[in-house]
């Protein structure tokens, strides 16, 4: 009974820190059903997991019999269910499948483990990442490029000769959130930010600037409370300012390092309205975007399982 | 009777944001008495300031007459009492005295409210500031030198031909805060920020790596994290090596931007616990520190006020 079920459907479990995410895809990648709450991993005590996801997937369980289910993320890591390992770069599809884990559980689903993926070469610290390195399979490893995946801890990888060669991380997300929410800006700033305004293209032009008299970010970022002191920005302009500061400088630190130069050619990979942000940062730096999927995710995990469609 | 009592005694007021402290000085500058609450302008209504700060110094007042009060800082702000101007760099201090503003209380109290300072020469727009210049002229305007004064938002600024020839913001406080309080730090670091550990200098020595190894200041902040994940800083080191990192970060952008080169002696104003920590990342820097005293603020409000000895 198991293997045949387990056979036409495929459970790719997105469980985070703060959100519970399952897709039930068929072996195209389609996707027939998704379920999504609020049950994060921060939600769930130590030796919970197990009943929380079978009570969480039943529905699927009665129609389908007994899943197979591919976790990849954060709830891979040291506050989630169990703490995968980190394939090291470079690293191709297979290296993921072989450092997976799988365990079974009481009502017969089956779930595995995607392990994260670490660049030892980060300087001073190894870096890493979790989920983003299934994205990159799932968008595919067969032509050389730098792919960016935006997010409270942005990634950019460099894809060569069909490995994740390199990546490094930005916490541009994570900056943003802070400064928007929990500084000088949050008491006068009113609306949310949006990339498809005057602001938010004059934040990344200011990030943009190379001539040195803007100074570095810690003084650039005064300059959104100093322009409205000036009456140069409205309290409802404030945020799409900031964000396209942000975001901008993540592109120029970026170019400072050497991940791109004026035309070369990018992807984006992730959520579609943050894709949507960086691209637009992308084209004002001078850069090329090649296309890129909106479900890599699922691709991915699919991809490294070996569950897809051959 | 007032202007007998007027003389021998000044009242300097630092009505900030979120605290009101007053001190009661004497011609020589020396404090005869302090208060303190936390009744910062943001408890205060508009239109009745004159009530709370007459109440707050009815003691003051019933032993020393009609009180001479000099006020700098965020109590001259758009959100404070009244409004006052910003004098632009070039400036000296008869240039602040010139721009003050007098207020007479009811009860035979005088204010005197000093404006604020603007650059505009920065840019994108004019940078400012408020109550530092006071620091700076308490300080002395004397000597050409490069004055920092730490804070929320920290300022560099040039003295130069016996004026305040120019200065820039850095938000380091605010990044620091906002980072330590609401960040992926915030769930794991515990101990507060110390500048005396070996974490604090590896931040600095982090900070000021300028071999691009290390990537831009969006990139070395994760390091607190992957460092932690790589089991070499503890959770007790994560806010100091975020302090030294980031006001690492400050000096790191000063010295890109000219404010200061190896060798060059600088002096640091403020309070003497973040003075503490600024002269610790400067020593590191290669910087030498010029003597500065503890009550600029002090010294500023009476120099400006014409109040101090002559």
């Amino acid at each position: 009974m198991s293997s045949a079920s387990r056979d036409s459907v495929t459970v790719v479990l997105d469980w985070g820190t703060t959100s519970f995410r399952a897709f039930l895809v068929d072996r195209e990648g389609s996707i027939v059903e998704a379920k999504e709450s609020a049950q994060g991993i921060q939600s769930v005590p130590k030796g919970e997991h197990a009943r929380v996801l079978s009570h969480a997937l039943a529905a699927w369980r009665n129609e389908h019999g007994p899943l197979a289910i591919v976790a990849a993320g954060m709830i891979g890591s040291r506050n989630g269910w169990l703490e995968m390992p980190y394939v090291p770069t470079p690293a191709k599809a297979a290296d993921f499948a072989a450092a997976s884990r799988m365990i079974d559980l009481p009502e017969g689903d089956r779930v595995m483990f995607l392990p994260g993926l670490t660049d030892p070469t980060a300087f001073p610290f190894p870096d890493v990442m979790r989920g983003e390195e299934t994205q990159l399979v799932g968008f595919g490893l067969e032509e050389n490029i730098v792919v960016v995946l935006p997010g409270t801890h942005s990634k950019w990888a460099e894809i060569r000769n069909g490995r994740i060669e390199r990546f490094r991380t930005f916490v541009t997300g994570e900056i943003f959130a802070t400064l928007a929410n929990h500084s000088f800006l949050s008491k006068v700033a009113t609306a949310k930010a949006n990339h498809a305004t005057d602001a938010f293209a004059e934040g990344v032009a200011l990030a943009r600037d190379d001539s040195g008299k803007a100074g570095g970010l810690l003084t650039r970022l005064f300059a959104v409370r100093t322009g409205w002191l000036a009456g140069k920005i409205a309290p409802e302009e404030m945020k799409s300012r900031l964000s396209g500061l942000i975001v901008g400088w993540e592109f120029a630190e970026a170019r400072a390092g050497g991940w791109f130069k004026d035309g070369d050619t990018i992807a984006v990979v992730g959520d579609d309205d943050m894709v949507e942000v960086y691209e637009a940062v992308a084209r004002a730096f001078g850069v090329r975007l090649a296309a890129a999927p909106a479900d890599a995710a699922i691709r991915g995990a699919l991809a490294i399982s070996g569950r897809g469609r051959r």
